[in-house]
């Protein structure tokens, strides 16, 4: 019996001499109709602790595959492999493998709570029910007759939705030069991101990601094997200093940014710093992801410009949706970049998924390319900045000389620091108690002591009152 | 310049070449006002083909990076370098990274084929818009208002359709004891069989696939790092024995099956066979994954067995889809099995697109809980059948005693193998040069001499003249 136990192996050594046993049963190296060996005997043979053996029959016995008898020893279990010869296969252990990791625990619990109980949410990233263009909506389904195909729809997406998706980033995001083939539709951003890093990155590649930020929740880096490393943002964005320092140490491959009303921060890219990292990305070839989700809810009034409308040598990936504008059921994102770059998206989107349904697309297309798009706009710029106002109102009336926040201009969500230390866990838990949920920083990557709230989600309210519940968990968290 | 050519890659040694001196003239060590070495110096410097240096310098100079000039020598551009200090980035390079494999050339020139031109298509797997329930699908969208949510809806899908798919299984499929937390929705069978590889197997595991398959044409197992091994599919599906010697040999951790009408062979696993490899999956614990798009289809009137309703222990996770029996366009798919799986592959779903569309999960639910599925999939039958039956006589009438198949009783493909030996590109290109597409046995993973029509796509007028111009073809490609 020729096995070693790898002392260097993430896995526990109980564990994988478990896994041998249990191999060892399915191709006959421990006969069926023998005891196993004993506990000592293991032990001395492969020169482990008692208390290793111990624990890896533990695990088998727990799994169904032996019994352990006083006086007869450790047996394989003869209701599996006796008469019957019936057993199932050890999902546990392929639950565990996987390149795909799962997502942080936190952040599963938080989707968990969210969806089990009756929260203020001030956690999800997403519009409430009364933001969307319900009517609308509804109106194309039943006003208009679909008479699209219901077959596979072209994988790069249907070729109508793209066309007014680039009359739409000309005119609304001042993206010169789009056209239907430099676009590909993905649904919703995140699949975009996925498409980008599984496609264009090799695992050991660095990339550079904002700090705090979305793309520090995501398990996609560690699934494929990226290295990453951050970006401070203050209230201007990131600082294209550290942006050069950080390529010269790690030859950073390519950069992702939110620059305009950031998750979570709430803050924008200046417009010197946008020019500064569109120099530095031209000088070293770095290419640069553009998440764009919220430029255009600017509450000032003013248009943003996005990066990709300052990049004219092609240097951005541009990836935005509709799902924090319009309606995130409809999962229409889009990406936009040189078209050797979409061909080659879109050629593993239709591996993965095989092109996106044909119904949304046709009540997206309809939507967009509507009147009623830039009305809804405006309203919803309205509704959100009344929420804006509520929860700044809110957070200094609750919380006055214990947190500090920027204010922001545009976008979804607020950023607060808590000035005095506090557990992080336990606010969570006693936010929870107290009905009300939100985002601890550190999934963002920060340090302890940050909170993002989203104020799309619940009305004002609603955000008053979870602040001031939210308060109260500080208040119980210190004592 | 401490660099050496890394002879055992699999990148030629020029590419390697190139991409240092790129580098190397991103890092200035190589500066941008100084003409680059000669290449008589770099192939003596690095020991190399002087033919090696002319084609790095080649690529380099269509990258538009360098400038070859006669009596100045080589030199770096400076429309890129010079007062502009303008790069884009290597965008060719970043292509060819990336762990999503492309799709098999041949593949993709199918696909652009019958994007492009007017063909008789009898290579799309997938049913021509005719066969679609076209008036009861725009009905829904029509005349019931969707009073659903437009936000995100459950990471594992809607409930509500869950629940409808559970009942369908129970009845029409014969899987007992199937709930909605069993069950994930995902864009068709295909993101659900990602979602299996990608979160259950990891780099190095051995899995068997039927050969030829639809499995064998997918890029997700290279791109996983999944070793695949092949099961010969007679007439009566795969044999039992093989799946055990495979397994011995190879410690196999799941077998890919599409027992029922199976693509591409049309055949499917006899019943004592179905069981025969239900005992061995128990015997040694492998899990089974069952892709069943067809098994409502049969010709005949009998009812299939699916392998998951002969499952008692939860060997089998059973993939199907409305994709090849309603409509491929509204994207829905569906994955069963423990529920810890399901979870599993639910948490990864999140990651990657967040969810489905809530729209044509409504559309889905209405359909399949609504009287006309039935009534729907009857005259399908009957449809598919006639087709079945011309493909059958006209392959007979124009290629009689040169081509063998098996007579599908369900399903909508056919196979057939030519006897005389002919050159199977030379026979594509004859082929489409005729206005008819198919699909090449080599890419299902057939040896050469054997091809996939779908008798789905066409009326019957078409697949006799497909198959007449085939014949032609076939005479064209001896010559």
């Amino acid at each position: 019996m020729n096995w070693m136990p790898d002392r260097n192996a993430k896995k526990a050594i109980y564990k994988q001499l478990a896994e041998f046993i249990e191999a060892g049963i399915a191709d006959g190296t421990f006969p069926h109709d023998k005891p196993l060996p004993s506990e000592r005997l293991l032990a001395k043979e492969y020169n482990l602790n008692r208390s290793t053996v111990v624990s890896a029959y533990d695990e088998l016995e727990s799994n169904g595959l032996i019994q352990r008898k006083r006086g007869s020893g450790t047996t394989i279990n003869k209701d599996i492999w006796g008469i019957t010869k019936k057993r199932i296969p050890s999902w546990n252990r392929y639950i565990e493998a996987g390149s795909i990791l799962p997502n942080l625990p936190i952040t599963q619990k938080i989707r968990k709570e969210v969806a089990e109980q009756k929260l203020i949410n001030l956690a999800s990233g997403e519009l409430s029910e009364d933001l969307f263009p319900r009517d609308s909506l509804r109106g194309i389904g039943t006003n208009r007759s679909f008479v699209g195909s219901l077959g596979y729809d072209h994988p790069q997406g249907n070729v109508i939705l793209r066309n007014t998706i680039a009359k739409h980033v000309i005119h609304d995001r001042k993206i010169e030069g789009t056209d239907a083939s430099s676009i590909l539709i993905t649904s919703g951003a995140q699949q975009a991101l996925h498409l980008v890093v599984q496609c264009l990155l090799k695992p050991g590649d660095a990339v550079a990601i904002e700090n705090p930020s979305y793309s520090y929740s995501l398990p996609i880096f560690k699934s494929s094997g990226i290295r990453t490393y951050h970006l401070p943002v203050d209230k201007n964005g990131i600082n294209p200093d550290d942006l050069v320092s950080l390529y010269k140490k790690h030859k950073i491959r390519m950069i992702f940014l939110n620059p305009s009303f950031q998750n979570p921060t709430g803050t924008s890219l200046s417009e010197s710093r946008r020019k500064a990292i569109l120099d530095i990305s031209s000088e070293y070839g770095i290419p640069i992801v553009e998440d764009d989700p919220y430029s255009l809810t600017s509450f000032r009034g003013d248009e943003v410009n996005t990066l990709k409308s300052l990049d004219p040598h092609g240097n951005v990936l541009y990836i935005s949706s509709l799902s924090k504008i319009v309606a995130s059921g409809l999962r229409i994102g889009w990406i936009i970049g040189p078209n050797a770059v979409i061909e080659r998206l879109t050629d593993a989107k239709q591996q993965i998924d095989f092109g996106h349904s044909s119904f949304t697309q046709w009540i997206a297309n309809d939507f967009l390319d509507s009147e009623e798009f830039p009305a809804h706009i405006n309203r919803l710029i309205v509704q959100l900045k009344k929420r804006r106002d509520q929860i700044t109102k809110s957070l200094k009336y609750f919380l006055g000389d214990q947190v500090d926040f920027y204010v922001p201009e545009g976008g979804i969500h607020i950023w607060c620091k808590l000035r005095k230390e506090i557990n992080e866990m336990k606010l969570l838990e006693e936010s929870i108690k107290r009905g009300i949920i939100y985002v601890p920083g550190t999934t963002m990557g920060s340090e302890k002591g940050y909170v993002r709230f989203t104020y799309a989600r619940e009305n004002e309210e609603n955000i008053h009152e979870g602040i001031k519940r939210f308060a109260d968990a500080v208040q119980a968290a210190q004592e």
